[in-house]
């Protein structure tokens, strides 16, 4: 059962630059809090894998990517190594950092709905499991450090944009079974997802945009 | 394989109300910290559903009931969506609301435990398996929004009667595997346990009955 | 499929015993920090056993022995139970419990590397289940106590030394595996790198010999 995306070595360099960037800035925040190498080293490993690994374990596929693939795992090991060095540099980086890690979640979004919906879920479940490998790792990340998660903490876009581009795969892989897509037009479409919210989410920092609160009512 | 309470249209109601409650009360904790819609919904599924996740992943029943069944999501999220309109209500309603909690809290403790008997378990994995499906939602969410989750924190009878009913309701489901129970039976004493539990934990609440902690000796 | 070390009655005793010690040092975190017998005892229960947990659902060994050993979740719920009364005791120990904890954390690395084996992992993910076996209940247990985990906060060796016992063990078993070593040689290797693990953290804490952080590098 080959993955799409994963067949293609095109996307799989892409795959890897998103685990290695979205490892650096995991590994930053072990960094900025003046924890050690190996803080650095886990918190890498947990932003950059540890999403797979809760989708992994969900759908049953054990031991999970992030334990057992090599080529995976070295690259978030060494990401973790790299930040002890070249931290500066990643912390000035602030928009392009955010890009880079607004476009490693859309891909892990992406990646993780595609494979759910080739174990066969249903398209709801495909949508958690897009969810879950493009938000959880950095959720654990941040539990572990004992701060709120950023999905939490943050108002701008950055579960909504995943979430819409999870239903749009989910009908793009409907789409690619139906015959209707062919494989070109199937990576295309994945691409522009991944574009999609990638915008989505520079633009509700840009510009502010954010989610509502509770409603305010005033006391009858 | 059929659960009895599942196949209980009755039962079924009642635990799509468990959920929504459940759920409000999960979405509250996140409107009384100022946090955005996303929160609300993310606190609220976890809250309803994040127990029966970790017994489906136990359990090797993946995909997880609290991701893949449609009807179940669905009043979870939509709670989510609620709280944020009718929180001052939920706010108000303290008595009401700590009933509908221990509610759903046995409720999920009593299913809990029946799904994992009907899986094979041990009585003693079954017993697990319901305080997981009762407790480890809401813990999940208070290790989320980085608070010390109620169940360590709460000295009031918590734990304890969800055990007591797990244990009782392992007692229930060997009766009914040995003939000594009918199905009827089998209900009447499952909604008896919940009461218990129900009962057990406001009365402690009510009469401020704690557990004690650590033995404290003088020294010699 | 029986494991080396748990058909040896004395292995299985000095299981035990690291379960029960585990145990205590976790139940000793929420006597310290004022909470009731219910939370000491799942503190306890999830530092002796949380980290084998997660090992068996990513091994997809379900239901994890963690809630499915009889022995093994007595033992540790006892010593959930006992801390309640010899806190005093066990707070006064500082070297010998610290001593204790290592024991328990490299017999842990041992066991859980040597059970992945026996599952026909890869030697990389066999590394992995034997650090999570060692460090995953500590750490679950520090983030439900609202702390950062020993293992990110602690700049002396902690992960470090237990990493290099599982890699130690995996060349042990391959060594076993291709009739290199026999049983005993085996065994001996075993008790040889446990001790390893357990004398670098020790050597690490007594003279003060800690990880580095990040690079510092002074601005041009």
């Amino acid at each position: 059962m080959e993955l799409t995306l994963e067949s293609n070595a095109f996307f799989l360099g892409v795959e890897y630059l998103a685990i290695f960037c979205s490892g650096l800035m995991g590994g930053l925040c072990a960094v900025r809090k003046g924890y050690d190498l190996i803080a650095m080293i886990i918190t890498a490993w947990l932003t950059a894998l540890g999403g797979g690994i809760v989708r992994d374990v969900m759908l049953g596929d054990v031991p999970p990517i992030g334990i057992a693939d090599r080529g995976f795992v070295i690259t978030a090991l060494a990401s973790g190594l790299a930040v002890a060095v070249v931290h500066p540099e990643v912390d000035k980086l602030r928009w392009s950092m955010l890009t880079i890690d607004a476009l490693a979640v859309a891909m892990f979004a992406v990646i993780g709905t595609e494979k759910a919906i080739l174990y066969g879920t249903s398209g709801m479940t495909a949508v958690f499991m897009g969810m879950f490998t493009a938000l959880a790792g950095g959720l654990i990340r941040d539990m572990l450090l004992n701060d709120v998660p950023l999905v939490i903490r943050d108002r701008h876009w950055y579960a909504v944009p995943s979430a819409l581009g999870c239903i749009l795969t989910v009908f793009v892989c409907r789409g690619a079974q139906f015959g209707i897509l062919d494989d070109t037009a199937e990576a295309g479409l994945d691409v522009a997802i991944v574009i999609l919210i990638v915008a989505l989410r520079l633009l509700s920092v840009r510009f502010d945009i954010t989610m509502p609160g509770a409603m305010h009512r005033s006391e009858p």
